[in-house]
């Protein structure tokens, strides 16, 4: 996603190029380009497929059969990881706890079926301030939470350190993650000011924010996490620009902020 | 602040006139119309003033004394409440503990000089939105750790929905700050999407929103607190139109939404 202005080729080729092991791939592009073209494609360049984003979005009332065919995805896509954004307040609600006990029901539901395919959904806090309507996990603490009901080789985690970097009870969460096996998926974005309007396609480049990435990085292998990094940027100017340069200055800036 | 538009003779009319016993007043304002005839302007009305806004920002180096100077003005005022908004990250940190020490520091040398004058120092917890940039302190259970430190009759925290309705350890914090007498003031806002660019001014008009207002004013009563409820909107739209027209309709959704 963070240079969705590449062509799938175009962006394995380039991958290769750079040494950049693996990709995180989002459904949309993956479907455009063709399921089975995809994975064929990615495998046989050497890269991995990191993660697949995105299942959940629970609030609505076809969620739970998207989400099997994102988990079929996934499987045929040869990642053993699912993002999963769940979704924020029902339409007209103003119950947060009803929205997670409405998440955790679904993941009920799907966490045997993505186990059975090796897929673990990989349960992604989104920053407070989407908590209304895009995620009403709102901490690393609520997502665990979730997540240990089930096998860790069916439910996780994702540490995001744009989402959870405010939060100081985030590390001992990150720990305990970590020492279950819970930790799936480990994203970096940086924090800048002032967030647009929407405040969805802000996310700073590494290094450009406030956020100390190199100790998220610290954190989570500490934790014993020892998976892929992903660098996951939603930014109208990254977008607008050359996407072989943005992908080239990502991995310099990715060398130089946590290498 | 809601009805900024205002000047205060107006202001200070029209809630004799709508019934609203008291006004939570900003500096600014006060120090333009003059802090002695403001004092006796709403005295004389028979208004009390509930806050005042602001102290705090402890990332600048003359803060102590404009702190102290806030102070004077808040019991010159006749209120016993300064609200302070703390300061994010120092310029070029990324150690929010560092900043959230700072505060702490802050507020140890300014808690007596406050209580020797009558005032307390309420912290707010800013939504995590602002962490970097605006407050460093995010949730109540911070705000409360450091508040612990001094006696209640100096340090406090806010319990403003608009920042912690998203928290699901917030409800906890207030009834551990309510039984200590720490709860020093109580502001209504509702949580609207999308949000605007710089996430400063759009806050929702009680009932537009996500938040279940009542509850809140449940959760804080139910935890000891008597005081007054404050309705505090940074809304462009609201200021854009006409301040006496806003100031009851906002009397009218309070009534209705938590009255």
């Amino acid at each position: 996603m963070t240079v969705r202005q590449l062509s799938l080729p175009e962006l394995v080729e380039h991958c290769v190029r750079l040494g950049v092991p693996g990709v995180g791939l989002w459904r949309e592009p993956v479907a455009e380009y063709g399921l089975e073209a995809a994975a064929k494609l990615v495998r046989d360049a050497g890269l991995t497929v990191t993660s697949l984003c995105r299942g959940g979005f629970f609030t609505t009332a076809d969620s739970l059969d998207d989400n099997r065919a994102a988990i079929d995805e996934a499987a045929a896509l040869g990642t053993d990881t699912l993002v999963l954004v769940s979704g924020g307040l029902a339409p007209g609600s103003r119950d947060l706890a009803a929205a997670r006990a409405r998440i955790t029901d679904a993941i009920a539901e799907l966490a045997p079926y993505a186990g059975e395919r090796g897929v673990r959904l990989a349960i992604e806090p989104l920053h407070p301030m989407y908590a209304a309507d895009r995620c009403a996990v709102s901490t690393l603490d609520q997502a665990l939470e979730i997540a240990e009901r089930f096998p860790a080789s069916q439910v996780g985690v994702v540490v995001d350190t744009y989402h959870v970097w405010w939060d100081d009870r985030a590390p001992a969460a990150v720990a305990r993650a970590g020492a279950a096996g819970r930790v799936h998926a480990f994203q970096l974005a940086d924090w800048t000011t002032p967030l647009p309007a929407g405040v969805l396609t802000g996310r700073g480049r590494l290094g450009a924010g406030a956020i100390d990435l190199r100790r998220w990085r610290t954190l989570v292998e500490a934790a014993g996490y020892t998976g892929p990094i992903e660098v996951e940027l939603f930014n109208d100017e990254l977008w607008a620009g050359d996407g072989v340069e943005v992908l080239e200055e990502t991995v310099a800036d990715f060398v130089r902020e946590v290498g």
